[in-house]
């Protein structure tokens, strides 16, 4: 991320800190589980689960002691820990512009690797010496199982209410950013109503960040975004963009063409190119892509979310790091990878 | 277990609790998943790691408060976990005599019920109130899965040293008998020294228990033991008995047909059987479980840890307690299922 976005700033030495944690994670682990896991953590990602809990705690304790540090390190290393059974579970070879542990590895392998930074990353989170924290974390690592399951279950389900796409972008996203900021309050021993306001933040936040990654599957570019493009649609999964897309073309024929293509997928009957796509699906990411009045309305409320995250933030001391917050909610919603 | 063994006598209306507590958890899930984790629940199992634990901590405390019931949900929630992650990597469909959840569910939807059930025993951990607990516990699924993955990173090295299968089934057994024993004491404030004892009768008993089920997979009935005998061999996993069998069988020709049949296996030349199973290794199997030396000498060792296990008891307050845990080291070594 080199925006210069001053969230960065901010944490930066801190987030090395975290950086250099994981790193130690992965020297101890038996030699392939380390090399995967410094090639998973070399892949980059925005770190802004880390970030946001070193900056709620920022707010009522000065300095940055250890235990902040193994929070910020527990929040990271679940959120991998989930993107490596989440791309298992999705076949999906490229994140990051990288190669996925699941790409390299056999099924089993990269289970039990998924599973080993789970046990990690709660080890982190006892590191916090925070009962509530390991809780909260806990709790946390429930939800985005669980919203990942009724996902699953819901699969190739098309009329779906916008209720239970709130509800599963939540469970997926919104969650650990929403436990993230509230963990770093609670160990900074923050009020209680700013802990509230620092959850609260992050709640909008992670869902404004999801439904921006959302309508980004449909009109980013492959090579910034270093995956494929239309990879929930293929994976049979509605988002807000599709949502709005079929709200548009209740005529039967895109119905049709969609359960073609959808019914092509399933059954292998089209025969899928060199890079593993079927035609039907392809034109149909294209046509939601090009659908300005949905793409509009999505990205609509993904502002509408930045907008209330940063209102959220109004009991909380005024200054710099306030402002370094309403800037992330801003850059959440403009950024384009 | 109706063996009236003692241990489950002093244990009964606790692991009732446990037990209450492991279905309300089922109760609370979403649906699907509920009705799945009442199955494997209900599916029984020897409940010896929550029973351990519930020991360990009545030694130095009188009543089981809801601390001790919570550990016992946590080790048990965390023993159901890593069974539905194994099964699913080693394609089981039976265990204890029902189907396994991979039998009924795709492989994504398993991998993501396995975590659930993780993030379900780290928040049991937590409910108990103590950082140390949680940590030791963090700890211990690390093992778990980082001898898992060094296991799978050797399998079909028939040649192994037996410190590696030491250390392997440390890691896959004895590591959590342990730390559930470790953990009771703790919650019940017991002296250091009986912490310790605790922890090494746990280590013990849990050594002793994986030698014994790694004989029953090859002399075990498939009736009693509710799933098929040789599976350790049909993934490539050298355990004792096989060990002791390659020591007596030096001579090229038992290993020339080892190596076929492992051959035969991984090529899928020979057409499996309607139960999928090729005849080579079933010989193999039949072969060292029929071998009278090999099967000795291996439980000649479960016998030895088990005896090992009973003589770290003699620190600990002497009465029918400290004999029901003596009992179990024999029941252990002595069970047919």
């Amino acid at each position: 991320m080199s925006s210069g976005l001053a969230i960065l700033d901010f944490t930066h030495e801190d987030l090395q800190r975290v950086e250099l944690k994981m790193r130690e994670m992965c020297e101890g682990a038996f030699g392939p589980l380390g090399e995967a896991f410094l090639h998973l953590i070399g892949s980059g990602g925005k770190r802004l689960r880390p970030a946001l809990a070193l900056m709620a705690y920022r707010f009522y304790a000065a300095d940055g002691p250890d235990r902040i540090i193994a929070l910020a390190a527990a929040v990271e290393t679940l959120h991998t820990a989930t993107l490596v059974h989440d791309d298992l579970i999705d076949g999906a070879l490229m994140r990051r512009g990288k190669t996925t542990l699941n790409a390299q590895w056999s099924k089993g392998a990269t289970v039990l690797g998924g599973d080993y930074l789970f046990a990690r990353s709660a080890g982190f989170a006892a590191e916090t010496g925070s009962l509530q924290v390991v809780q909260i974390f806990a709790d946390t690592l429930r939800i985005i199982c669980d919203g990942e399951l009724r996902q699953m279950f819901a699969n190739g389900q098309w009329q779906i209410p916008k209720e239970s796409y709130y509800r599963r972008i939540f469970a997926k996203t919104a969650s650990l950013f929403a436990a993230a900021a509230r963990m770093g309050a609670i160990l900074a021993d923050a009020p209680a109503a700013a802990e509230q306001a620092l959850y609260d933040y992050g709640y909008h936040l992670g869902m404004a960040f999801q439904i921006v990654d959302d309508i980004l599957d449909f009109v980013g570019d492959e090579a910034v975004l270093g995956k494929p493009v239309g990879s929930d649609l293929r994976q049979g999964t509605v988002t807000l963009p599709f949502y709005y897309f079929l709200e548009a073309h209740p005529e039967p024929e895109s119905v049709a063409m969609l359960l073609e293509a959808d019914h092509e997928r399933r059954a292998g009957h089209v025969p899928a190119g060199p890079d593993g796509r079927s035609g039907g699906i392809d034109r149909l990411v294209r046509m939601v892509g090009q659908d300005a009045r949905a793409i509009t309305a999505a990205r609509q409320e993904a502002s509408d979310f930045a907008q209330e995250a940063k209102q959220r933030l109004d009991g909380l001391p005024a200054g710099e790091l306030r402002q370094a917050l309403a800037d992330l909610a801003d850059f959440v919603v403009a950024r384009d990878t």
